[in-house]
């Protein structure tokens, strides 16, 4: 059987299954990064995600100075999902022979400025030659000790909350390959935006992480639909989304509008957008939205976990209930799309 | 200017440059690996390295188990020029859909026996897709506080001493190419091996790590040459290397030999051999020669480290003074030649 016929989660876990970690690894291969001990009152955490040209990112839609910012962004937002800070990282490039050094410039710029803004230290990397632009980050971060937020303490009656808003990566995509010629379209050029840039919610991973009253917590890469099935999954629980609760940009109402798109589909399964969405105790629906809008930066509560037996299924706007499917986006059981 | 005018060396100085660290940094772009504080007595050491395919492995020749085993090695080895204990790995890997998942788990299973050998454990990483494999190993790893050993600590009088052997790599890489068919040809199976199943020296860099005895040191990933011109850089020495006293395995002499090469080219200009080169203290011979008998390795002493007004120079068999040119192996100056 050829890898084309598993799922990116199915392979992580047999591959999980076949790299055993020692005892003292508090958390290895199966939530956003691994949780390593260290004497010191905090734990290690320790992640890494690989970009490759035409599959993560294209030159044609962006510039190498936005796929520097995005290596950072997304390896970031894995240790923000942790309730972490980010602290080190190692950086290794694969470049065509044929590059320009003002483009290989271009992408450390990029990778540069996001690392600033996060308070990463880029300390070290590797570069090689591949037919390909290959961009790699491994990143670590920290946490006070015990105060790691994994997926799987979602408890019933827990809230679900999201950071920002969602769609927007798919918005932008969709915006990169029909509405390129279209410069005057403000909508268009914000949603682009969202896409080739996106932001880490560091600040809140952190704040979240320090406050202790998440129960879980995933970065929405693959899309809501799929982290909230790992979520549930991890968990062993059901949940219940108020599609109509799900927050969006007015410019990604706009694209998918004018695309004839139900943005809650982007937002289920586009993927990318690298919120947070998180659970926490319902008595603590008050301090969330304190804290929030101390960092201000909006949270919507769009659900509530509930028994396993109940299923994921959401609401829709017209009251109708709809079960979830994982979906998401999946590098090999999907065919690419730019994304 | 295109990346292809670019050496490797040159290009990682001018990214260096690009990408200044904090100040707690102890050790950023620029040695084996980073060098990062940590309050418990350790200092902490991270690096990264990144493998294509048919760039740095190739599968007409050898097969994804022992890419596997080479991607841990290849990193495992830069701890060990640091002197320091390997600790936990992150891998990414890029993967062409329609790989067979039996080279997927041969790939892993040869980073997982290579992992514990060297008692690494693997805890997290990323699946992508892409045309070509790509395998990305990042490694954490500690050192006793201030053990780091860099490359900037040689002094006028140290000896320089070189682990294991020489040219093996080079060696391997020509029975691959040239001596295939020869399947009873033991010398060709057993440089092949060294080519294909590169071992890092991770008791002797930790052992000598602790012993403190050590003034600056490298792995030999690029060519002896090449090390040994990072480390006079570094130091702002010169030095002298004894070429006769060169080690080097009886089948990498016999391939060389039937290969009508000087085996000391390929020990100082092969490269991928990732023994250990480090300067010790002329009174520290009888205390070097002992650590390496308790681990069972042989050392041998190549050469001294000189005033920087004597340049880098080797003394050939014959007695003849040969100043010796940075060269290795470099990704982009020079064409691909599958090492």
């Amino acid at each position: 059987m050829n890898i084309s016929g598993w799922g990116e989660m199915a392979l992580i876990k047999h591959l999980a299954e076949q790299l055993e970690t020692s005892t003292q690894v508090l958390k290895g291969i199966g939530d956003d990064t691994a949780v390593l001990p260290s004497p010191e009152g905090y734990d290690i955490l320790f992640t890494t995600d690989m970009m490759v040209e035409n599959v993560h990112f294209s030159r044609q839609f962006g510039s190498l100075y936005q796929a520097g910012k995005k290596v950072i962004a997304v390896n970031a937002s894995d240790i923000a999902a942790m309730g972490g800070i980010p602290g080190y990282a190692v950086i290794s490039a694969a470049f065509p022979e044929h590059l320009e050094m003002q483009d290989v410039d271009n992408l450390y710029r990029g990778i540069k400025e996001m690392a600033a803004e996060y308070g990463i230290d880029v300390v070290g990397g590797d570069t090689v030659k591949a037919r390909d632009i290959i961009i790699n980050a491994a990143l670590t971060g920290k946490v006070k000790h015990g105060n790691a937020v994994y997926r799987d303490g979602a408890r019933e009656g827990d809230l679900l909350y999201v950071t920002g808003s969602l769609g927007k990566s798919a918005a932008g995509l969709y915006a990169c390959q029909y509405l390129a010629g279209e410069s005057n379209n403000a909508a268009a050029e914000c949603a682009r935006k969202y896409y080739l840039e996106p932001r880490a919610r560091v600040e809140a991973g952190m704040r979240l992480g320090e406050a202790g009253m998440v129960t879980s917590m995933n970065d929405v890469s693959d899309g809501l639909a799929s982290e909230i099935t790992e979520i549930c999954s991890a968990s062993n629980k059901g949940c219940r989304l108020n599609l109509n609760e799900i927050p969006a940009a007015p410019e990604v109402r706009e694209i998918a509008s004018c695309a004839g798109k139900d943005f809650i589909d982007w937002a289920l399964y586009g993927g990318e957008d690298f919120e947070l969405i998180f659970s926490t105790y319902s008595s603590c629906r008050e301090q969330v939205d304190k804290l929030f809008a101390e960092i201000d930066l909006p949270a919507a509560c769009i659900g509530e976990i509930l028994p396993p037996g109940e299923g994921i299924y959401g609401i829709t706007p017209g009251g109708k209930k709809e079960y979830i499917q994982p979906g998401g986006y999946e590098h090999f059981s999907q065919p690419g799309d730019g994304s």
